[in-house]
């Protein structure tokens, strides 16, 4: 085993200590977050901070870094009009949703620099994903801020759900796998998990 | 593709609804938290809801349902404390990590009835999960209540990393798969991704 104190940590060089620190909580989601400003332009970002808050009501949640000092258009577009959409990344597109993460000026749509395509359901105002195998219409609820680092997390309610049929199973579980979705280690590690074993619900054993 | 409205999704059978909306998200994290009361009563319990909330200072976070309605162990241990530990599951460990989901009365420390073994390192007070590949010291911080549906973000701060050196790559990232690490999908289901790319940092395209 390899230890790091406190002190240690502190004096890592700096990208090695976002790629230990980002790996370290283990595994995390893989999903593009789709905008359009009040005035027409679409935005499409990679998000690995997406999280279940709740099921009912259905909330899911994702982290920024303080807004102030790293601007997103991501954020300007969802407060400026309360809605984005969720899409998980798929196999394919795991090239282009990455390079969504380059700081592209708020003028240029991700979809004109890359080949993912924006799709629009129904009269839904921001972009999905095209083909992507879970597309979540999200309605903006709250923000609040972590005093200990200024990062912002953003709740939202989940408004109408677009999900592949293969994915489904009887129960409502979503078999990620079969949508070939990818999961996240660190800043850039992507991982297809191939498949699973349930565990089913647990009561304490009897004595 | 399956289309559910905001009024189908309320309209859901519990469990159904419970497993569709845990499992849009994607993937999430596997991970043992360790504490111990003041009165020396170890207990452990698997979350898959922690998540990485910055690097310097060096932040995880994870989510509680309303501690005054759904009582946890974990929680109360923390507040007592102020620490507590995360220890990332493996393969052998993962049935008897799953069941430390079920209720057991706050005086049965879940060690007591799996087969997971508690390691003290040093003189740090909660138990670690013997040979998992990644443990976590943390120090409890700040608590933050979500208005929508009273869940509590817990952040803490890291205080000591152990790492299994086979999983640490030259940069500071580390390879979850040769843990043999799973991601959950949904309430249960446990996947063990196999291999990785990793896709670098991103800057915007020259024309």
């Amino acid at each position: 085993m390899i230890h790091y104190s406190e002190e240690d940590i502190e004096e890592l060089d700096k990208v090695y200590r976002i790629n230990l620190i980002n790996s370290c909580s283990g595994y995390k989601s893989a999903n593009l977050i789709g905008t359009k400003s009040k005035s027409g332009i679409s935005n499409v970002a990679v998000f690995s901070s997406i999280v279940h808050l709740g099921s009912s009501p259905p909330l899911l949640g994702f982290f920024l870094r303080p807004t102030e000092i790293f601007p997103r258009n991501t954020y300007t577009n969802i407060k400026e009009t309360q809605t984005y959409t969720i899409n998980s990344i798929y196999k394919k597109i795991i090239d282009d949703a990455h390079h969504t993460s380059a700081k592209y000026d708020k003028n240029i749509s991700e979809f004109s620099v890359t080949n993912l395509k924006e799709e629009y359901i129904n009269n839904i105002y921001p972009p999905f994903v095209e083909d992507s195998p879970i597309k979540i219409e999200m309605k903006f609820l709250e923000e609040i801020k972590i005093k200990q680092n200024k990062c912002k997390l953003i709740v939202g309610k989940i408004v109408s759900l677009h999900i592949d049929k293969k994915l489904l199973e009887k129960d409502g579980f979503l078999s990620l796998n079969k949508g070939e979705i990818p999961t996240i280690g660190g800043c850039d590690g992507y991982y297809i998990p191939k498949d699973y074993v349930r565990k089913e619900y647990q009561k304490p054993n009897k004595k």
